[in-house]
């Protein structure tokens, strides 16, 4: 394949929130709208990288953080070589985030902000559901924390907004950086 | 950083051989020398890997194959979006190079073919030494198995040839390829 991304810079569009907040959504939304401005796009998405980078790891603190540090160095990787990437991983912990957005190269934290009752109300993939009847353990929004960002570069609220209009929030914020 | 790999195809420089064989030393004068062309590169060596990628796997053959795959899946994610790659793993086995062959863009398979005895004789971090003194397991070349490259694209002799040899062939191989 041929690089097509010359010359501009490479970065990260870091998606975090609750598990069914919507991350997925707006990272398949990005990806044509990116492409169409003529650039490589890679996303890390939650399959992708359970398969391929994380496999074995477990849901407590130290293998989460663990998990979201390995995301961030090959986002790292990718967008230090003008790559643009786009990662959709819960990452509940602030400071493994705040790790990231001053080691990371052009990264933007985007909050995906959806209550949680929403998130198990959408329950895409009946996980909400599995944590309350007590299959799985340690799941963020449940039984696990998730400390939402203090300061993200782009605030995404679900319920207020479509998701064209959050998708086209994050195009913004590249663009008014220069990087897109 | 700026995105200096404008319009060249990547490619994966994949360095397979015993501990001590030499892999590192032929990375370390690959890094300048396709630097000096003009192009980003990135190193995937041993302790970035196990560092950031690959903590926590032991030496078994499953987890080995995972270590390798692994290394392969993020040398693709840089090659196909146009970064040149060297990787030094000592991947003993011959079906899982087969595969990453088979799969990872522009992959130049390197065999840096050294004596075995060669090998423990250099022993630059003493981990032959540990093998044979029953303090590591599973030590390739030692009790474990390497199945050296039937046909690699680059048969690196290191008994016989200078560093600067060595070198010059891979890149020559690139040139050749039209991806240097």
């Amino acid at each position: 394949m041929e690089n097509v991304s010359s010359g501009r810079p490479g970065f990260v569009v870091w998606l975090t929130g609750l598990p069914c907040s919507g991350k997925s959504t707006i990272s398949n939304w990005l990806l044509p709208a990116i492409r169409g401005t003529g650039r490589n796009v890679e996303i890390l998405d939650g399959d992708i990288v359970r398969t391929n980078l994380t496999k074995g790891l477990s849901f407590d603190k130290e293998d989460r953080d663990t998990n979201v540090r390995r995301v961030g160095f090959v986002a790292n990787l990718l967008a230090r070589n003008g790559t643009a990437v786009v990662c959709a991983v819960v990452s509940p912990y602030r400071d493994i985030r705040d790790e990231l957005r001053n080691t990371v190269t052009n990264f933007v934290e985007v909050f995906v902000d959806t209550p949680a009752e929403v998130c198990a109300q959408r329950d895409v993939k009946g996980m909400w559901a599995q944590a309350k009847a007590g299959q799985i353990k340690n799941f963020t929004g449940y039984d696990d924390p998730y400390e939402p960002p203090t300061a993200p570069h782009v605030h995404i609220k679900t319920m207020e907004e479509s998701v064209d209009q959050s998708g086209q929030k994050i195009l913004d914020f590249l663009k008014e950086k220069g990087w897109l």
